[in-house]
């Protein structure tokens, strides 16, 4: 393998870690973005101490010899690292570009908790973040947009192996990868350093890192050239050995070429002792910096109280009722502002709440109004302006996530842009990363921007993802519920769908509503029978409402139901279920300013969704609205025919 | 407008074009790739001649002045440019970063086709792409993306004006975006040029245009630095005229400030006199250019014939007898390497069709065999190498579709890496470019990779998104049948969700099934009432096929319908659907290896689908199933409660 120099060095020399408390908080982070190196990392991880991984270590080295457990069922090595999956694996790598967008988070909450808490006297936030990455993660436009924010903040922290083996799956780089990264990184201000030997020249590599270490103000990328299944005499420096193992044959003639006697899963003793030392360092590093930080709990007790609750997750006693709650008299609003409310009073109580916007915090309203902007030299600051750069945001904030488990970091654009980020929104409910996607201009009733810029299919297209929250509020109180849920369910991404429009503040909304996915919010029948069950969503609930205000004039019962989160409403009981949508009234409606696709299965095969299932219009929402059929009149006329 | 001197410069001195048939082959082609600058575009069509605009023009003008007709329900002037809604527009942007990509896609079409088809005594195709990109596009992803493709291809013709106006709609680009765009673009290899002064440096642009021609392997990129808002003499460089408009009194004064005396929408007569000669000009450019492909279809025939199919987009006569068939005994096998037959058969017979992978070439079978590789040096070939850049390549694809009708451009990854160009293959929806996404490795079905590679609500995602066929094959005359269709929908994007793994040629399938979405593949009841129906698709059609065999062992008459595309299934009449799903069967199974968002609407209340609603795990193909429940028992089971 020619990264295992730069593993090697890093995991037994450089890196500071606990292998028995895999997420001490002051470690130093490295990240495999090419995670098809994981072999390689798992080894290092098992020979560094970390137990969790002994008893798959044998199914790697088994791998070599092509025997059947690496990559199998229930193993704790997969074929690409999980953080969810494998102790001592920060991130969840694997498609491309990802991990070293990760890293740039990773580093920028470094940067961020050092200038937030660093005391002249006690320096307790401060460690390197390490990402090694390969030519396929430098062509995804993600690491582009990525390492273009880290030499914009001037992350120094941030340092970069580029595996330069001129290999990927189709064979030589040269087919389509010509560019030259070295100028391009200098262009994205980085320091760029040249390793010309990575198969064996060590030392190279080690001032290499030193000299990364010495610029304080860029990130580094040191290029280390290397032979892709280095010592292997008939296959390095080929495609084959990227994602096949070698064959028996092979691996003898390759352990033969190395000198290598041992037997098959054989560590030899002197590279046991070598490698043991690491649980005794990990130790006592993890015990000094314990010692350092009751000093600073002692001397600086408001801001420790803050940084433990962002190293260990735990939320405030309270939190909550920092919330805005609204009545139906308080003015109508769009939920993007609504939202605004909620970030600018939920920030006062949560120490890790910091995000920002792609290049769109004035329409997306995500400023922290009592913050300024988290900057190369003002990194203590809570707005990140992420420039128009939508995947490298989702990724980043991933790595903030995972940095600390009380970092709750949002990221905002229009919500049909999701398109552009939605592998990173995967990996967030992957790897279960608790990001707050704050999507606005939810639905056609963005207006004049037209299909482009109007969302149709994404609110279904995220019900359909594992993991994510997809949460779509109706007015104030239920925009205070989506965040309420969002800040607590750690372990999953949440989506705020939010209107551009003015919305009203509708009676029966609610937070605990919210937390139950859907809920009744008028109902003028009785004995759970209702002659008819109207549904919405967000800017749509309003709508139903309306439409039910006529049907009942006419005499009919009429339920409405707000269908916040089809997540949270799948979780409840049966028993709840049930006394939302009796299974005896067939008479469903619901109206919804996107597709249709899936809601059959709430209004049945008797009911009737009203949707959109075409692409939008350049025109004013009013106007949108009406020529798609998403009216009131449409409503009743939907009802009136089911009851 | 600090972008007008451009715009002026190109529709006026450089670009070759005819208003009067916007859609003449040999034209040039200009892309705004900042959608948002499209007033100055509508406004540049129709001082340009384009009927169709004119119409629109005193919206354009009214915007200024607040009135309300521009970006209005109907009008031919929408929020963003569109080709679908404006002549003359070649290609729909406004999310940003898709323009260049798409420019790059217009200019890989223009190289092909010149050097497949141009002769020492006849170059009947040669045209420049232009294009406009702003701060924005340049942060994109996709556009580094693109941009370091086009360096490695050395597209020549391609001139790529960058509007270096400093600010962003969050103001200026100093709070996110201060890498060195020069650096980076020499370093993607492109010859760079930076004119100073772009607000009124007319000259220095002309010059900077002669010098980019005379460049002829790389693409150039003019950086032109302008005032945003220019001659707008309080609101000029600030971020407030992006999307809004001036306001009347503003829009005096920059009249004053400018000079310009004339009421609003007036033309005056020396400007109408000057831009008249277009007309003319266009009409004899096409005629000079129709005279010299009147030579060349004389002395070239069999080239001739191909271009014009390129050019016109009619289908050869009996094209789809290129199709291969399958009978129960033709080997087993994988869909993605029936895929490869057919793209190997029909390349044979469709002269448009080109493509190739994001780096998966030989995991994704995508491989031309007749051809070599689109190269900077062979152009004239017909496999692409993306490298490992999804995004780019959708959107480079969308611009080679709307090149010219004929030409029938694929491209391919892993399923699961749609998340990574979603924004592009949206886009192909929109702007009806029939661009072929080739899908492989579907399911969980791809075993070892584990969850970050495998599928699972990618399928509903796509059935969710207007305008897309989603198709997924079980075998090889479905494999064929979804190549048909793909070629035939001249006006939607397909995709082909495709097999890692091998699966029987299964008896009753067709490709004239396909045509229909939705059909019987086998049964053994008669009356149109079997006691069950079980539904699959792709690899799972399989499972349903064995579960029925089981069943119908046991006395039960059992319906089996393969539902490969859901948009064809609903665009068939009503008694069609009726003979394949008749509404008195409420005993349903189905079965499919993703998400089971959106079946509840075929298998109906009474129904059960059998799917995946969690993210997949890293082993065996074979063993992941068996722990999901994919199987024939579980299929049987659940039909046995319902018949």
């Amino acid at each position: 393998m020619g990264c295992a120099p730069m593993g090697h060095i890093l995991y037994d020399e450089v890196m500071r870690y606990n292998p028995k408390n895999p997420y001490w908080f002051n470690r130093d982070r490295f990240i495999l973005s090419a995670g098809h190196g994981c072999m390689l990392q798992y080894a290092l991880l098992h020979l560094a101490g970390y137990d969790s991984v002994l008893a798959s270590f044998l199914h790697i080295l088994s791998f070599l010899l092509n025997l059947k457990s690496f990559r199998q069922w229930g193993s704790r090595t997969p074929g690409h690292p999980e953080n969810f999956e494998t102790p001592g694996v920060e991130v969840t790598t694997g498609p491309l570009g990802q991990g070293i967008a990760n890293a740039v988070g990773l580093a920028l909450a470094e940067k961020h908790l050092a200038a937030r808490f660093n005391k002249p006297d006690n320096e307790i936030v401060d460690h390197y973040t390490y990402v090694i990455l390969g030519d396929g993660c430098q062509m995804e436009g993600i690491s582009n947009e990525a390492c273009s924010l880290a030499g914009h903040w001037g992350l120094g922290k941030l340092i970069a192996f580029y595996d330069d083996n001129h290999i990927s799956i189709d064979g030589d780089t040269e087919i389509a990868f010509t560019e030259n990264v070295d100028t391009r990184f200098e262009g994205l201000g980085w320091h760029v350093i040249w390793v010309k030997n990575g198969n064996t020249g060590y030392d190279e590599i080690r001032a290499a890192i030193k000299e990364a270490k010495a610029v304080k103000d860029k990130p580094t990328l040191i290029k280390v050239t290397t032979t892709i299944g280095y010592g292997s005499p008939n296959k390095a420096n080929s495609y084959s050995v990227h994602g096949s193992a070698l064959g028996a044959k092979e691996v003898d003639a390759t352990r033969k070429n190395l000198g290598w006697p041992y037997e098959p899963f054989h560590v030899p003793e002197e590279v046991k002792a070598h490698w043991s030392r690491h649980t005794p360092q990990g130790a006592a590093l993890e015990a000094e910096w314990n010692a350092k930080f009751a000093e600073y709990e002692q001397k600086y007790k408001e801001e420790a109280a803050e940084l433990k609750a962002i190293i260990t997750g735990e939320l405030p006693a309270g939190w909550e009722k920092a919330l805005p709650t609204y009545t139906p008299e308080s003015p109508a609003d769009a939920t993007r502002n609504l939202s605004q409310q909620n970030l600018n009073a939920l920030v006062k109580v949560l120490p890790g709440l910091l995000g920002g916007s792609a290049d769109l915090a004035s329409s997306n309203m995500t400023l922290l109004k009592m913050y300024g902007d988290f900057q190369k030299d003002t990194p203590e600051e809570r707005n990140v302006r992420f420039g128009v750069r939508e995947h490298g945001m989702g990724a980043i904030c991933n790595g903030i996530a995972l940095h600390s488990p009380g970092f709750i970091p949002y990221c905002a654009t229009f919500f049909v842009f999701t398109d552009y980020m939605r592998a990173a929104i995967r990996i967030s409910a992957l790897c279960e990363a608790r990001v707050i996607y704050v999507m606005t201009h939810d639905s056609i009733g963005l207006g004049e921007d037209g299909p482009t810029h109007q969302p149709i299919e994404h609110l279904a297209s995220f019900r359909a993802m594992p993991n994510v929250l997809m949460l779509r509020p109706a007015d104030g109180n239920e925009t205070a519920g989506a965040y309420k849920v969002a800040v607590l369910n750690k372990k999953r991404p949440s989506i705020l769908a939010l209107s551009r429009q003015k919305l009203p503040q509708l009676p029966g909304t609610s937070i605990e509503g919210v937390e139950k996915g859907g809920y009744i919010v008028s109902d003028n029948s009785s004995g759970n029978n209702p002659n008819v069950i109207l549904i919405g969503t967000g800017s749509e609930l309003e709508i139903a409402a309306k439409a039910a205000d006529e049907l009942r004039k006419e005499g009919k019962t009429v339920r409405v139901v707000s269908f916040v989160s089809w997540e949270l409403f799948d979780e409840q009981s049966d028993a709840y279920k049930e006394s939302v949508l009796p299974s005896a009234v067939s008479a469903r409606v619901s109206i919804e300013a996107g597709s249709t696709f899936g809601w059959a299965k709430i209004v049945g095969s008797k009911g009737k969704a009203i949707g959109i299932d075409r692409f939008g219009a350049s025109a004013p929402a009013g106007k949108i609205y009406k020529e798609f059929g998403l009216t009131p009149e449409a409503v009743v006329a939907a009802a009136k025919e089911l009851c």
